[in-house]
């Protein structure tokens, strides 16, 4: 490689000013968990396809592997570059415009680089609904929604990001454009392409835009609390809630009390209905029908999960402020967690009617192992979800606990989630944090299958290399 | 290639008396719409994995192609053996057992061979729905459904047969066993083989089982039939149904007069409401709540399109037996067309707010190429998806037509498909029948990162060669 050629072909390819080499590249270098600091050779902005698309043939003619980045927001340092200063870093940031809005179709047409938020905010001004949400959407990219296959707080009725993508336009390794951007529900010539690059995070090909689904507006939606005694009960109340509310059920939210009472502790304004439930449950209804017709619904159901005794109690907001309310009691935890020190994360799923069974007897082999230990438990039950956090015993060191402990603990969490049939990573991805567990965990024949693709469409292994395997 | 000791080990894996060599085997080497006949060296049908994990060891050992085959009920021949008798026929018939039901977790495990009528009698059976409905559900099998992505009348709420898949267990092409039976809705851990698998026919791996997701049964299913003046007003009817009914409106199907007056004159018993209209809709309504508020929300909506006069008449079916008499009469378009002769069938997809447009340009094309020219046009609109037939001017004969005409109609109606951004193969794949399409339509980097990954994945080309690429 010559460090010098490649730059000047950077250049040519996407203007001098969209070359970045000098001054503070950390909002490129290092991730928004501070957990990974690397050092890039170049943090390129190309402000198009064919850029892209000549950025990665300058990179390819180089043997100089390439690191796609979006917003940045990752969770297992997928899109930052190693510490060599051999990689370059592709921002997709300056892609973001919206290329086509079909109302009749319920399609938006994006490119990579477009924050969540507004592409949320395009489809509500065509009177349209975007359902994908999850925490980082006021500044992660639909790009890297659709590379990492994000979950979020939506999955439970609309599936996951990959479920939310009718097409998409991908630069290759070779440098070349496929120009899927299907507005079609039904197509089936030949193997899904598309799924293949959901979910690649970054490492077969680069996504420059998407084709994405959209929805009617609901009438009205609806949030409420509810309190259960058991992760049992949080599990009846589940299914009753699915066989009443059908597919206007949008969100079904566990928080265990101990997740809760860390918000209480660092975010004493916030109003906290239902103290002290074992287990809380945050649900939510969107309805075509209208606000009245959905209360009433929401509370028969609610009725009933009392009268059978699956919830001790149970609140509906009465306003959206009040609905915001307990979103944000929700999405507190993580904030809550990160003031209260350090913790070993874990973004595990399950077969949904194995959790009750996984909780108690993980909950108890790691008391077992380390006498003391909290654990912050909440997540999407409905998908079978939960951010399994494990954090140290009261008034031990955080630093200390996560650099002498991590290993073991991962291993009972992850022994346990092998051991009921679930997955180490649910909605996070791979990246560099897991690629570990995937040599470890995954059955051998699936990693050989994805070594033979990746080898394929990638035969240099340029593409953000290191990461998924 | 030795075949006698091929078949001596094909007897081997799977016992004498199920490797059929002699006697009539025309219901594994012929297709069901009798358009290709193929000579098998032998049909094999192995009764667990391993057996067919020993099948596929065997014919890579003497380099013989292996034809997957489900209940053999596939719109474009990519069951079927060819012409050569060196091919093996490998029927997974006989995998039909149901391996798990697991109620709170909404997911059934069963083999790939259970005939879909089955499978959606088990979950019946269970309380729940799986809601993958098809023509053939009597005897196509849940293997061959996700092997070629089925679609049928449910996809605008449930999606194609990809969407109702968690997990799959597959041979490949080593004869290794993946096991990726997963009943977890969200799991990130490297790429999709599943969606890779699932709608490539055969040619990259066997499924030999399924994890499905089952849906709560609905409290009532409604029925409904409209009279529409144009596929505009079908158009708005539909924008209208999905933003009141919301996921609540499980079938949206249109039907074209020419369509719906072949049912008459072949089947003159079936009732037959709304007689004349230019376009009639049938909707189906599935309700969470139950039989009365449905039956008000349908209605409702009903009444609001024919105050809007988007549908000049209605009828919503008063019992399950009227209802099914509607189904019935758009179920019976393709018989209707068989009893009248040949046609040369297109299974097209465009994007919903093209159809309009691309109907109004396509039939006059094809009116003004051939004077007389009947188009029998029906379809699933809410996807998109049109069964858009052509058939020789009345009086003229089915088979000449068929014989001198298919290439110039096939080349009208895929260039108009092409110009409004749709697909020529919408729900039942590519087969051998499409393969020429493939090749001349499909982008070419698409194919090409398609080739690559068939030789990452089966480097002999033994599974199913001369499908799809």
């Amino acid at each position: 490689m010559n460090p010098d050629a490649l730059l000047q072909a950077l250049r040519d390819a996407v203007g001098a000013a969209n070359v970045l080499t000098d001054g503070d590249l950390g909002a490129y270098e290092l991730d928004w968990r501070r957990r990974w600091r690397g050092k890039a050779l170049a943090v390129v902005r190309p402000g198009s396809t064919g850029e892209v698309a000549a950025v990665v043939r300058a990179c390819a003619a180089h043997g100089t592997p390439l690191v796609p980045q979006g917003g940045n927001t990752g969770m297992v340092g997928g899109g930052v570059p190693d510490a060599s200063g051999r990689q370059v870093v592709l921002s997709l940031q300056r892609m973001n415009r919206l290329r086509r809005l079909d109302a009749d179709n319920l399609t938006l047409t994006v490119e990579a680089g477009a924050v969540l938020q507004a592409v949320q905010q395009m489809a509500r001004e065509a009177g349209l609904w975007f359902p994908l949400s999850l925490a980082a959407e006021g500044s992660c990219t639909i790009g890297g929604n659709l590379a990492t296959n994000a979950g979020g707080t939506q999955v439970l009725r609309f599936g996951n990001a990959r479920e939310l993508c009718l097409g998409l336009e991908v630069v290759t390794a070779d440098g070349d454009v496929w120009g899927g951007l299907s507005g079609l529900r039904k197509d089936n010539t030949g193997y899904d392409l598309r799924h293949l690059m959901i979910g690649s995070e970054g490492t077969l090909g680069v996504i420059t835009a998407a084709t994405l689904k959209l929805f009617p507006q609901p009438a009205a939606t609806l949030t409420a609390l509810a309190a259960c005694g058991s992760l049992a009960d949080c599990l009846a109340l589940l299914r009753l809630a699915r066989s009443r509310l059908d597919a206007g059920l949008t969100g079904f939210e566990v928080m265990e009390r101990y997740a809760l009472s860390l918000v209480e502790k660092h975010f004493p304004a916030l109003p906290r209905p239902l103290p002290g439930a074992p287990w809380t449950v945050l649900l939510e209804l969107a309805d075509a029908e209208g606000e009245a017709p959905a209360r009433a619904r929401l509370e028969a159901m609610l009725g009933a999960a009392l009268e059978q005794g699956l919830v001790t109690d149970a609140v509906v907001a009465e306003s959206i402020a009040q609905a915001r309310g307990l979103w944000h009691l929700r999405e507190s935890i993580p904030l809550a967690q990160a003031e209260e020190g350090l913790n070993i994360k874990h973004d595990i799923s399950l077969p949904v009617s194995a959790i009750p069974a996984f909780c108690a007897s993980t909950d108890a082999a790691l008391r077992a192992a380390i006498p003391g230990v909290q654990l912050v438990n909440f997540g999407h039950l409905g998908d079978g979800n939960l951010h399994y956090n494990v954090q140290a015993p009261a008034g031990a060191d955080g630093a200390a606990f996560l650099r002498e402990r991590e290993d073991e603990v991962n291993r009972i969490v992850y022994d346990a989630v092998a051991a009921h049939g679930g997955s180490f990573s649910a909605e996070h991805g791979v990246g560099q944090l897991k690629v570990h567990e995937m040599a470890e965990r995954k059955p051998p024949v699936a990693l050989a299958m994805m070594k033979r693709i990746k080898q394929a469409l990638d035969p240099q292994g340029l593409f953000n290399p290191g990461r998924v395997l």
